[in-house]
C-alpha cells in the first residue's frame, strides 16, 4: 500500500471522466422467466386495463346502488338473491331493481349492478332473499375496470431494475418476453506471482486466487463472467491477457497482494496505447484503484488487498456496470444507525470505511471496529456486520457519536 | 378481503408456534463455486495460518530493525541491499548486519529481518546501498504470520449465510467443497378460477398467475421451487395437490382473487387431518395468510391479492424458509428516513404497510403514499420505493413526521 500518489482523484470526479466512455449495452429480448436481475431497455406500455372489468372489492352482494338508499340496521332492505359469481365465472345475468347476486372478491359485477355490499351488512334470510342493513353509493367496494392500470399507461420505464414486483407487474400484464439490456461480459485478470487457483497446493508461499470468488459473488447476477485466469507479474504475459480480453465490454484486473512497482497494470496500459482516466482514489482502502480506457474498452484495476478490492467494488466496479447497463439510480443498501464504540481516526479527503461489528444492547445499537487499518485482514470483512464510511470533510468519529453502518450481509445477528 | 377473522394474530406468536414445527434441513456438501448464497451447516475452522507467513506491509526493504535505531532524516543509516523479493519469491537468503532486501508488499519476509522501512524513508544512493531515514521498531510494516486467521480459529459459525464476502475467505482457506444446508423444495399451488399461466388468451375475465412469479423472484436463491401448477376452486382438485407435495419441505399455497368463502385451503387442510396454527394475522395487506401443519409439512397459504402475498412473504414466508436453513439472524433491508408528505391512518392493533414513493426536495428526503388502501393494486408495488411500516401501537403517522422506509427496489432514482 506504499505506492505514493501525487494526487488523489475524488471518486465522484474519476466516474464522471470515465462514464464518458462508458456505452449503455445493446438491448436483447428475454422470456420472462429470465428477466429477473436484469434491466428494461425500452419503456413498458400496458396493453389492457387492470383489473379488465368491474371487479367486487369485497366478498358480499351486487347490488344497483340505489336500491339500498335509506337501508341501515334498524331499517334493513331486502333483495332477491337471484344467483352467486366467483372469480373466473362469467354469466349473462342482468340484475333487476330490487334484485342481487351473491358475489365473490374478484369476480365479475353482473350487469345492472353498480356496488358491493360487503358481507357483513347483510344477512340471509332464507327463500333466496337477502337483508341489506347499510346503503351503499354507486362503485362502492368495486375495482374498476383500469383502476390499477390502465390501457396505454407506461408503467416501467427504461433502465428499470427487474425485481420481484416488476416481475409481478410484466406478468399481469401477460408479457411472455421482456425487453433488456445485454449483460456485460466482463474479463477477470488477477495478476500476482504467489495467486494460485482454488485448490492447489499452497507452500512456499502461494495464496489462493480468492479475490476471484469475490468478484464473481458481487456480480453474479448483472452480468456475464469471462475469467481469464492469472497473470504472473510479467509484463507480455499481461498484455496478451489484456489484449485477448478487449472485445470484452469492461475488463478487470487486481493486483497481487502487492500494489506497489510490482504493479503492472498502468504500464500494459499506457504500452496499449490506452489511456489512464484515474490512478489513486480519494477512498481507504481502495487508493490504488485504476480507471483506464483502452481503445473502446473500460478497464479497471482493482487494488490487490481484498478489502480494497471490496471497497473499490462498491465505489467504482458496481457503478460502472449499472451505467453499462443504464440502470436509473444508485444501489441501495441496508443502512443502520449504531452507536460507535470507540473513536475512529481518519484522514481529511480521505473517504475512509471502517468495519464495525454491531452488537445490541437493551434498546441501543452498538457499533465497534472490527480492526484499525490492515486492508490485508480478509476476516476483519466477515468478523464484521457493515461499514462506518468516514466523509473526506471529517477527521473521524468520536466514540459515543451516532453513526451509520452500511449493513453488508444479507442476515443479520443481533 | 372481507373474511371475517374473530382475531387476529401476532406475526411473532404466529411464527413462534410454527416455528415449533419446522426442522433445519440436512446438510450437503458443494463446491465453493456454487456456494453463494446457501448457509454453512458446519462451523469451519481455518486450516491454516493466514497469512502463512511473515509479509512486507509496504513497498520497501526488510531489514533488522536493531539496525535503523537512531536512523531520522538528519542522520540517515546507510544499508548494504543484497537481493530484492516480491510475493511468491521464495528465497534461502539470510540479511546479515547492516544489510537488507529490497521488499514488495505482501512478499515472504526473508531471514534475519524482522521490519520493513517503507519506501518512503529510503534513498538508493547507487554502487547497492540504500538510505534510511527512519528508525523502525521490531515487527514495523510486516502482516505477521496468522495476523489475519491463525491455524484452528473458527472462523465461520454454523448458519452463517455466504454472501460475497465469506466466499473470499472460504476460497482464501483453500476450500474447495462447503457444508451447506440442503435447499428447501418448495411446492407453490396458485388457486383460483379466473388464474391462467402466463401466454393464455385472457378474455373471459381470466388473469395471468402472476404471483408465482413474484414468489419465485423473491424465494430463487434460496430455495428449489417445485411449482404444481394452478389449482381451480375444486376442493377434490386442491386436496389432490396438496397431496402430491407433502414430500417437499414446505407447501405455499395462493388464493385467487378471492380470500372469503371461496378461499379453500384453509378447509382442505382440516379435511387432509392438518392442524391450523393461525389463521388471520395482524398485519394490513396479508391479513388473511394462513399457517397450517399437514403431517410433518408446513403450509403457508397466502392471501390472493399480490400485495397481500408480497407483505405475507417478507413477514412470514421468508422468515420461514430462512427457518428451515439454520440461518442465523434477520434479513437486512434498505432502510431510510423520509419525511412523510400525506398522513397515514391505520388501525390499532394491526401492522400496517403502506407503499411510499421517495423523492429529494434540496436535502430532505420525502416519502409520499401511492395510494391508500387497494392491496389489489399492483402497480402500487412498482410505482412506490418502499413500505412505511406503521406499528400496531400506532394510529397511523401525521404529515411532516420523519418516518423509516422500508426499501424494496434494488437501485433507487431519487
Amino acid at each position: 500500500m506504499s505506492r505514493i500518489f501525487k494526487s488523489l482523484t475524488k471518486v465522484e470526479d474519476a466516474l464522471d471522466r470515465f462514464f464518458t466512455h462508458i456505452r449503455t449495452l445493446s438491448p436483447e429480448t428475454v422470456e420472462l422467466e429470465g428477466a429477473l436481475g436484469r434491466v428494461l431497455a425500452e419503456d413498458i406500455y400496458s396493453p389492457f386495463d387492470v383489473p379488465g372489468y368491474n371487479r367486487a372489492a369485497f366478498d358480499g352482494y351486487a347490488v344497483r346502488s340505489e336500491d339500498t338508499f335509506g337501508a341501515s340496521s334498524s331499517n334493513p332492505i331486502t333483495l332477491r338473491v337471484i344467483g352467486s359469481l366467483r372469480p373466473g365465472d362469467t354469466t349473462d345475468i342482468t340484475v333487476g331493481k330490487m334484485e342481487s347476486v351473491k358475489i365473490a372478491t374478484g369476480a365479475f359485477l353482473p350487469d345492472g349492478t353498480d356496488a358491493v355490499v360487503p358481507l357483513e351488512y347483510s344477512k340471509e334470510t332464507g327463500g333466496g332473499f337477502v337483508e341489506i342493513s347499510r346503503q351503499v353509493p354507486p362503485g362502492a367496494n368495486v375495482d374498476r375496470i383500469g383502476s390499477d392500470v390502465k390501457r396505454g399507461d407506461l408503467v416501467l420505464r427504461q433502465g428499470t431494475y427487474i425485481g420481484p414486483f416488476e416481475m409481478l407487474l410484466l406478468a399481469t400484464l401477460n408479457m411472455t418476453k421482456v425487453p433488456v439490456r445485454r449483460k456485460p461480459r466482463v474479463s477477470i485478470i488477477n495478476t500476482g506471482n504467489e495467486i494460485v487457483e482454488l485448490g492447489s497446493d499452497l507452500s512456499g508461499g502461494k495464496v489462493v486466487n480468492s479475490v476471484r470468488y469475490m468478484l464473481i459473488s458481487l456480480l453474479h447476477d448483472m452480468v456475464v463472467i469471462n475469467y481469464r485466469g492469472i497473470a504472473r507479474d510479467d509484463e507480455d504475459f499481461l498484455k496478451k491477457k489484456i489484449l485477448d480480453s478487449l472485445d470484452d465490454d469492461l475488463i478487470v484486473t487486481t493486483a497481487g497482494t502487492s500494489v506497489g512497482e510490482g504493479d503492472l497494470v498502468p504500464r500494459v496500459v499506457e504500452d496499449l496505447g490506452g489511456s489512464i482516466i484515474a490512478h489513486g482514489l480519494s477512498i481507504m482502502p481502495g487508493k490504488p484503484t485504476l480507471m483506464a480506457i483502452i481503445g473502446e474498452t473500460p478497464l479497471i484495476g482493482l487494488p490487490g488487498y481484498p478489502v480494497s478490492a471490496a471497497v473499490a467494488s462498491l465505489e467504482v466496479l458496481i457503478p460502472t456496470v449499472g451505467r453499462m447497463l443504464g440502470i436509473r439510480g444508485k444501489p441501495t443498501y441496508p443502512k443502520v444507525e449504531a452507536i460507535l464504540t470507540r473513536r475512529i481516526a481518519s484522514r481529511p479527503g480521505v473517504r475512509h470505511y471502517v468495519r464495525v461489528k454491531l452488537t445490541k444492547e437493551g434498546n441501543r445499537l452498538l457499533a465497534t471496529p472490527v480492526r484499525i487499518g490492515g486492508s490485508g485482514i480478509i476476516s476483519s470483512l466477515t468478523e464484521g456486520d457493515g461499514f462506518v464510511i468516514v466523509p473526506e470533510d471529517l477527521e473521524g468519529y468520536e466514540a459515543g457519536e451516532v453513526v451509520e453502518v452500511l449493513v453488508y450481509k444479507r442476515w443479520l445477528e443481533l
